[in-house]
């Protein structure tokens, strides 16, 4: 295992020392391995809290900031915060306008937002939950009842980050969350594994001729394994499972072409090149695009693709100014 | 190899096809491979023009844009572009107030440049050039003399693209450049090799227990191969010969913690973290940071680290608004 890091079991609390030291604009507790907006939003405003394993960088900690997210929860690798480091991100970044907390499909966050959220409203904080589940490429997985959360989450963090700003309430917040979450799809694809520093080995084996489609964000297994494909049939693979699930026509796109941590930035816009082509080519009109590296998976090679069909509300939510280490636009 | 490309010839001209699709903001001169603003600047103001070999995205072309580059010229992967791309991008970007080059100290880059300005300067174009050679880790290497340019050219397009567009004359913009030039340093090191579309393999071999220090940026070598070890040492690695090269105490420092590409943000704020604390402990003052992937090799594991010592011009500069697809901020 080659990687930049110190002891396995440090890597989540000293890569969150390097957060604190790169933005002063936030704030990182380190006993609750929550990271917060240095400046808390005004009283009245509804806040939003995410949160979930490690290694997804920059979702969530990333995302933290005016526009997007109040608070990101931080568990070890792959490994879902605690309830506790929930609540206390709840109780702490409450205004009196309620907390929505924005949760990715699997098992393990689903159960443990839930028993914060109840812990919350037992200490009488008003708590919603939009649970996203965009990935097209399989129902149920490894740690996964139905589908699981990935790329919208970005797109949800953002669109809904700006309504909260706006001062809307917590049920508006939650209906944007929503409609955010019934249009959105995503499909990835690994070239390679990644690997968990606490296993020390690559999670699954790829042979050098063979590429993943349909991969997870924590190395589980998408749909087939398939031999090496040039970029033009990659993104095939990636968007007609999206366009088969959903119609993206008759509606402005915004589209995602996420890395996975691995790939350079080259590849991932020649991959954008190949998706905005097929997409044109099926009458789908991007009104938005977003090209890097915003939910990875560790160290994986490989991409994704979300689409998200918008309407006139979505996309001057998406405008909106945004201001977290992640992604900055209009301050 | 497993890349997100078509066929190896192609994948520059594909990835400038993706940066148009992904940006309607920017114009790009597929005959030249030259990537320019869309609306370009103001009648005289000075312009700024970098380029070099491709695989180092976002530099150059996620430079460009307000606030920082006029144009960015794009050659083959690791090579340079050639002096008729930078001659057209110098003609259509002159605004009346001359243009400055920025190049990396590259054999090829440099010559190259050098024929562009005499060519521009033929056609009545005033040219200066800032040639920057910011690597502490080696004297000449595979393609240049004396010291490589690497990531103090980030910082340095930002900085002096702020001066550009406050108006100041050529003369004033060059300062500006030199300044930066003379004030930064940096160090690299790679875990893994990058490996050239067209080459189909790895650049160089490196064991699984081994890391290169002092690498450059197309895998050119460094100064030794030594033993992996654990991030807190790499930082100290990386660290200690620029501050032996150049004393940074007693002024503000800007610091940028630069993944090579193959590296993910989990492993580089770690490394960041580290690297603050020899800082800190060095009594060097942080300034402002920047941390995530800058100048890139391609797939290449890794990072660098580079230091410029600033002064309160410098810093108003930086805090300048941006608003480019790599650099965004203010604006």
């Amino acid at each position: 295992m080659k990687k930049l890091i110190n002891a396995p079991e440090d890597v989540l609390i000293e890569s969150l020392r390097g957060v604190q030291a790169a933005h002063p604009e936030l704030r990182v507790d380190f006993d609750n391995r929550v990271i917060y907006r240095g400046t808390p939003k005004a009283d009245g405003k509804v806040a939003l809290i995410s949160g979930g394993g490690s290694g997804h960088e920059p979702l969530h900690g990333g995302f933290v900031g005016l526009g997007m997210l109040d608070a990101a929860c931080a568990g070890e690798v792959f490994t879902s915060p605690t309830p506790d480091q929930m609540q206390a991100a709840t109780l702490e970044v409450n205004r009196g306008a309620g907390v929505l907390h924005i949760v990715k499909n699997y098992t393990g966050d689903v159960m443990n937002f839930e028993m914060a959220a109840e812990l919350a409203a037992a200490d009488g904080v008003e708590v919603a939950t939009v649970v996203t589940d965009d990935d097209v490429a399989v129902q149920d997985s490894t740690w996964t009842a139905g589908r699981r959360g990935v790329g919208v989450t970005v797109l949800l963090e953002k669109i809904v980050g700006a309504a909260a700003e706006e001062g809307r309430d917590l049920a508006a917040v939650k209906a944007v969350a929503e409609k955010v979450e019934a249009g959105g799809r995503s499909m990835g694809m690994a070239l390679t594994s990644c690997t968990v520093p606490a296993a020390g080995k690559p999670t699954f084996d790829l042979p050098d001729d063979q590429m993943e489609i349909g991969i997870g964000i924590h190395g589980e297994p998408g749909r087939h394994r398939v031999p090496l494909a040039p970029a033009s049939e990659i993104a095939e693979q990636l968007v007609e499972p999206i366009l088969a699930d959903l119609d993206f026509t008759g509606a402005p796109a915004i589209v995602m072409l996420n890395g996975m941590g691995g790939s350079p930035l080259i590849e991932l816009y020649l991959m954008y090149g190949e998706v905005a082509r097929i997409l044109e080519a099926k009458g789908v009109q991007v009104a938005r695009s977003l090209v890097g590296n915003y939910i990875t998976s560790l160290d994986m090679a490989g991409c994704s693709v979300t689409l998200l069909r918008a309407d006139d509300e979505l996309l001057g939510l998406w405008d909106a100014p945004v201001s977290t280490p992640g992604l900055r636009w209009g301050l």
